[in-house]
């Protein structure tokens, strides 16, 4: 691969990376697209949201069971996603860390607003690049609201 | 076209689309800004803001006539453009879609945040990308607050 | 250069000129690493921020006691960085602005939510991009309530 070539791939790769984030939240605010969702994560995928108070999930089944269980609760949400950057990117993996603002409203009336970091590691797979680990937690501490909404699943 | 330029120019695009987003933002928060406006658009272009419960206008002068009175009521605009992504390019058309939250105050002290996506359909004209279709709507539904500053114009 | 290359450096000036200013907040965000920030501004940076009511400050010095300061009487923060656009890039220089969404907690409980802009200057260094301006002002104007995590540092 000729030089400009490898700087175009790292570019390419970033915006790839960034993507798969972005479908990620396309699906998790549709309120239904459970499957959508799990396509963003390998098959032995780490769904980690113990620094929200919450779960650590593995694979797609429990990763399934967990939106299943949102979108049944849930009836708006919102995921703003910003300060996404890769922290680096190889043959095989790459790391990335951004933030969210998560605005939520429950089917009962609850408001639930969120400030937080997500830590990404992902696998590149025969179709593209996939989460092997989504670690959220807050940067501005909540008390249990989210329970309301995202707890006991 | 070698393969590494339509790569090259896939990448231009996709940030050229974003651009064109954020151009119209830059205008929309001035608050004197309509023209920066209006050249975000084609002449035919379509502004559609029945998913916020107000108007569907279409052209130049519906646009303007818009703005120029959300510009009479309205003291502060912040748009926070987020999640904003290609959904498809082509040779002479294009869309996208994205999120913004949306913070403004009014003249007689209205406080208004709001949560919403948009979808965008572009044309490629001599003068770059320009927007045929912005249609925006409410992720978090929201009640009449926005009529006070944007209704009825 | 041949004029891929051109576009392509293009492409990478302007990921590069965001980087910096993520890499500057990932260290706001940090509550401790003062180096961190100093480590994005040349030695004679100006961090100006007399858009909020506060100061102006110019080096290293100057600013390494203000986020001294600010790290000392603030327990949490959570800048969410959106609308970055490069307005300019030559060969040394480079001019930018964007808008952030500040979140920060103190250590006595107070809670502080604003909407900002910035306008970046950049001088290209041996060390790659660095800011030589950091001008942060409001976009919707705000009380005194800064005043009580950032002020008289």
């Amino acid at each position: 691969m000729s030089d400009m070539e490898k700087r175009l791939k790292k570019i390419e790769d970033r915006l790839a990376l960034e993507d798969v984030l972005q479908n990620y939240y396309v699906a998790v605010d549709t309120m239904h697209d459970v499957e959508g969702i799990i396509d963003c994560f390998t098959e032995d995928g780490v769904f980690d949201l113990t620094g929200l108070g919450l779960s650590r999930l593995q694979g797609h089944d429990a990763i399934r069971a967990f939106f299943t269980g949102v979108f049944k609760d849930t009836a708006h949400h919102s995921h703003h996603v910003t300060n996404f950057r890769v922290k680096s990117v190889g043959e095989h993996d790459a790391t990335a860390r951004g933030y969210v603002i998560g605005k939520a409203e429950g089917k009962a009336g609850e408001q639930v607003l969120v400030y937080c970091y997500y830590n990404i590691e992902y696998r590149r797979t025969a179709q593209g690049w996939k989460m092997t680990l989504f670690d959220e937690g807050a940067l501005i501490p909540f008390g249990d609201q989210i329970d309301d909404l995202h707890g006991d699943h």
